[in-house]
């Protein structure tokens, strides 16, 4: 097999992401079992999603700071549910500067404890609240069967913590996160469409009181959780004594959220828009959005001129003038890579004032004249990213069903059902034996549950990864 | 004392470092000795600095990726030179997920290892040539007398890796970091005025041919080494068999560098600009530009419209509109955290049509009518910065001597003094008894020199952090 040829999605889903991972080289295994080295392609991807979601987490009023990655492991003990869902899952240090450590360090699964530990002591008065912290970290949890972006040992991530008065302000900010940061960034910038819902009990983050969830879904037809917001309520302020005076000289608890997105929603973008080709990126992630060919050496110069053009435009814009080598492998490449416009110049084209310009998100070539050329790249990129996730939506709605009962699940795609008709947690705990879970509920209208509404709630169920 | 007051510089420059970072809620211990917590004043610092870097790494041609956190022990072992330079600065992680490794890992002190080891396969022939990577990570150095940002178990950094095919563009590759990347970013945007030099074979990176450094001065006479560039030569690439095919079928070594610059150099800003009433903040590297504080609640609407117009301009511009607390608290406050601009907004002078400017730089305040406000602010900043690398020159000229023996070495500064006339590693030997080190070798016109010249050399020697 060539290549550049990748394994159709049809015959093997699961080989097709492994290879399209490594031939567009966006990463691949490291040394040490579980890890990942994310290439320049993939880094650069991430870049663009973090600098994405950065902007809106500022905008809603947070600021970053960075916390340990080595934690006592007597932190961990303090929040008793907490370290129950992370202890099978902990890197643990033993020594550091050539000695035996008197007591061993957790590399941080979250740094959920540690910064619990600095607002309880930042945290005095009303005045101090709300308290809106983000980190951009790596983060460490064991992985018996690693998979590059979806499952690694270490993976990159922000986590949003957060303190406030009331319940009322924390639960505001659980859902300003899911729908002001989370869901612009997903389904907007990313381009995939996302159910938002509240996860069930059995799926909950530990310690939790509510956690809210995004889905995509996969080509393959399974679910991938993308993001999640928690309002913990007061369970992680009394673990960690997070207290504050109110107004009236009254010492009270603070509630908590926590929040988190990963580069494992790289692995949701190869999943939900890539083809048999390829990669498939929203123009608003891709490293380079337009790759200009020169297909001989005559045309070096009017790509270079288009090139220039393209970036005074705003357009991540990049030449190619490796005319020394095979144009079809070098066209192929940038397929794999998922640029989303490519720009073929070559001597005839150059002698007709034309340049060929080739999509990647949909079929067919087209002859622009180059005098228009620059210009109409920056449109074609906004209908690109529409169109992609066009195609993605409708690929969902085509792989959803409603269904009465549990026994009609059965296959790829969503199931809506209703909470009560799936007969609530048994219902849930016989489909996990067949690996499917509940991967939200919604309303009836589809709306975001309160974290009381417990009548009238649809489960949207699929397997997941 | 007040919570307010910092222990003089003169009397303690140790203790006021301390205070200056606590009390601007920089930074402070993690709870795992020797780690640090960077707070949202420290880490906002951090993120412009980075934010300029990492635009002249691009610039520059790099693109940026991601490396592992652990590296199997047996990696650090290929290259001698290098283990022992890291061996006794280790951090070890011997459990994970439950269980006892097989092989313990290590938690990276740099990247070198594993990214010689990718380039080892990713590299193949003269056309993967130059391969120009950079890293933003966190890195572990087991530190037994932490002092933050100077000296912490964790930093954050970037490190840069490079392969070429010749010895002349990795030395090229080396000089370009230091001079088109580093000192615009050093020297400009944090205004600290920095030499440039080589290093001598005694300060050398372990494994490098040739190890060039910037070096800035405090305010306490002391040198603090802010960013070094090492051209390894093909040491690294024999140690990881990063080898290519030249154009005429030849297989050959490449030659790599490397470069980092860490969270260290923000303990330079620190002690290099600030003063006894706190920091002093650059405005490039300023969270805060200007503060508007309203003195009375009256003046808060005034304060509004001034806050959207400097930011409409451009500038980082906050609203202090607590009139409920100390006036005096708030603006000593912004004076530690060295905020450039202040601008203070009562009820008279709103009556006047004006507001008062007080610049962080230097003594005095000034009333500047409000209409005219907005648009003197960015200039001003401008000036700010011109004034703060001005003061810190001025002071690091006056704390630079010339000398003809290391006898007459002795006290806070730099000292000039040849080479030769020093006794060469003679004398830097005898001077490291006195906790004196040779910071950089210079020409003698104060150029770089390269790294054959041994004749004509000039050595900067100081005490250091």
């Amino acid at each position: 097999m060539s290549k550049d040829v990748l394994t159709p999605q049809a015959t093997d889903f699961p080989k097709w992401y492994q290879e399209v991972i490594a031939k567009a080289e966006m990463a691949e295994n490291g040394p040490a079992r579980g890890t990942m080295i994310i290439r320049p392609w993939g880094y650069g991807i991430w870049e663009l999603v973090q600098s994405s979601m950065d902007a809106l987490i500022k905008a809603t009023g947070h600021v970053n700071a960075y916390f340990p990655l080595f934690i006592p492991n007597s932190f961990l003990q303090k929040e008793a549910k907490h370290v129950g869902g992370f202890a099978p899952e902990l890197a643990v240090v033993t020594h550091g500067g050539g000695e035996k450590l008197a007591e061993p360090l957790v590399v941080r699964p979250t740094s959920e404890t540690v910064i619990g530990d600095a607002m309880s002591r930042w945290i005095q008065s009303y005045r101090d609240l709300p308290m809106l912290l983000n980190q951009w970290a790596n983060v460490v949890r064991w992985e018996l069967r690693p998979r590059l972006f979806l499952r690694t040992t270490e993976f990159l991530w922000q986590e949003g913590h957060t303190a406030h008065a009331t319940w009322d302000e924390a639960q505001e900010e659980t859902l300003r996160i899911l729908n002001e940061v989370y869901f612009p960034v997903l389904d907007g910038v990313l381009g995939v469409p996302v159910l938002r819902g509240r996860k069930t009990e059995a799926e909950r983050f530990a310690g939790a009181v509510v956690t809210y969830t995004l889905e995509g879904l996969m080509r393959d037809g399974k679910a991938l959780q993308m993001g999640t917001s928690h309002n913990m309520g007061e369970n992680f302020a009394k673990a960690f004594e997070i207290m504050y005076l109110d107004r009236d000289g009254e010492r009270r608890f603070a509630h908590t959220t926590s929040w988190g997105v990963s580069t494992r929603v790289i692995g949701a973008v190869v999943m939900a828009h890539g083809d048999d080709k390829g990669l498939r990126l929203p123009p608003a992630i891709a490293p380079v959005q337009a790759v200009v060919l020169a297909v001989k050496e005559e045309a070096i110069d009017a790509c270079r001129r288009l090139v220039d053009e393209l970036v005074s435009r705003g357009v991540r814009a990049k030449l190619d003038d490796r005319t020394d080598q095979s144009f079809g492998r070098r066209a192929v490449d940038y397929e794999l890579k998922g640029v989303p416009i490519r720009i073929e110049i070559g001597p005839r084209d150059l002698a007709d004032g034309k340049a060929v310009v080739v999509r990647r998100d949909v079929e067919g070539k087209q002859p622009v004249s180059l005098s228009e050329l620059a210009g109409r790249v920056p449109p074609l990129l906004d209908e690109i990213a529409t169109t992609l996730r066009d195609q993605a939506l409708e690929r969902r709605e085509q792989m959803t069903r409603d269904v009465a009962a549990i026994d009609a699940i059965d296959g790829p795609g969503f199931y809506r059902i209703g909470w009560d008709a799936m007969g609530r947690e048994d219902g849930e705990a016989k489909l996990r034996e067949r690996a499917y879970t509940v991967r939200c509920l919604v309303t009836e209208n589809g709306e975001v549950p309160s974290p009381e509404q417990d009548d009238g709630l649809i489960a949207y169920v699929a397997k997941a990864y």
